[in-house]
């Protein structure tokens, strides 16, 4: 314990409460208000710590929790990507590297290269814990836009293969919640909130 | 894993999305927009993970992070008391209960009684890892009330006293961090922002 430490974590502390102005484009579940980072932070580590069982892999789930909750921090600085937006990349930009660098460079340098270190893992999503994060990241927006009435899928006109493809990232996770999640998109096409194009 | 209790969880999952309604009374940093548990639950999770090196004693910081994450989530049936409220005590209340065994019991039996005891074991606060958790619980609304002008102080006209005797429970979990958290609100005396009785 480093009492040095404490004054460079209390800045931290308090430069992180921006991620509560971070909207996304999902909404609450049955309703009509934007979800915003840090709620969805939150809800990402409760479904870590509820569905850890159904992980392919053992995996850390202190480590996962940590991915979570600290996976969109650097949007503080490069605002949010919807993850359907055909103009912009999601993945690992030039923009959030240097978020992270200059948000998670406020803790001390250890903690600082820890923080980095554990965003990167999680945005690479090759190890189990990553697979395992990234699958709930996916799964929680499926959860609220089936509960909508097609909430961005409808809102956006994303189509069935679209959303196939990028919730496919869960079966990396879990093979379980994968067969639960493919059912839901199967189901959303048949009540007419997700449009299949025909063959 | 068992499949079949997917089911049952993904029924928590969305229950406890009602976290991100209840409004607490304190505000965000520098803002005049209330918080609500879910936003509050993510940012003490951080604090947790950020701060756990200043822990007197030796904790498994998954389990005060899990106590954090879920601490207010009877709040959704029980509703949010103030902390500084003189009609009610903010103790474990049967009507908190009632709330712990309903919400938590949606989860697969051995899970919900995992949540139920995490959930007992914080009120409690006579564990390492609750006497954490409550110091945390107790130090983010002085950062948000020092930040804001004297936030819920000054709004509700809270005198010193109340103040520390309240923030004195961070000293159970740590004594570096109380001395910082003492200093801050003898610092608010002096800056006018929290009101000392005369002798």
């Amino acid at each position: 314990m480093n009492p040095a430490n404490l004054l460079q974590q209390v800045a931290f502390i308090k430069e992180i409460d921006k991620l509560k102005y971070i909207q996304r484009k999902t909404k609450l579940f049955n309703s009509d208000r934007l979800e915003n980072d840090a709620e969805h932070s939150w809800h990402l580590a409760m479904m870590t710590i509820v569905l850890a069982e159904h992980s392919d892999k053992p995996i850390d789930v202190l480590k996962v929790v940590k991915m979570v909750l600290i996976h969109d921090i650097v949007e503080i600085d490069a605002g949010d990507t919807f993850i359907y937006d055909t103009t912009k990349n999601h993945t690992n930009t030039e923009e959030e590297l240097l978020a992270a660098k200059r948000i998670f460079g406020l803790l001390p340098t250890a903690q600082a290269e820890e923080f980095i270190a554990v965003w990167e893992e999680f945005e690479a999503g090759e190890t189990d814990e990553a697979k395992f994060a990234k699958a709930m990241d996916r799964f929680e927006p499926l959860l609220q836009n089936t509960s909508n009435n097609g909430g961005t899928w409808a809102e956006f006109d994303v189509p069935y293969q679209k959303v196939y493809d990028k919730k496919k990232a869960i079966k990396q996770g879990s093979e379980s919640i994968w067969n639960y999640a493919e059912n839901l998109i199967n189901e959303s096409v048949e009540k007419g909130i997700l449009r299949k194009e025909s063959e």
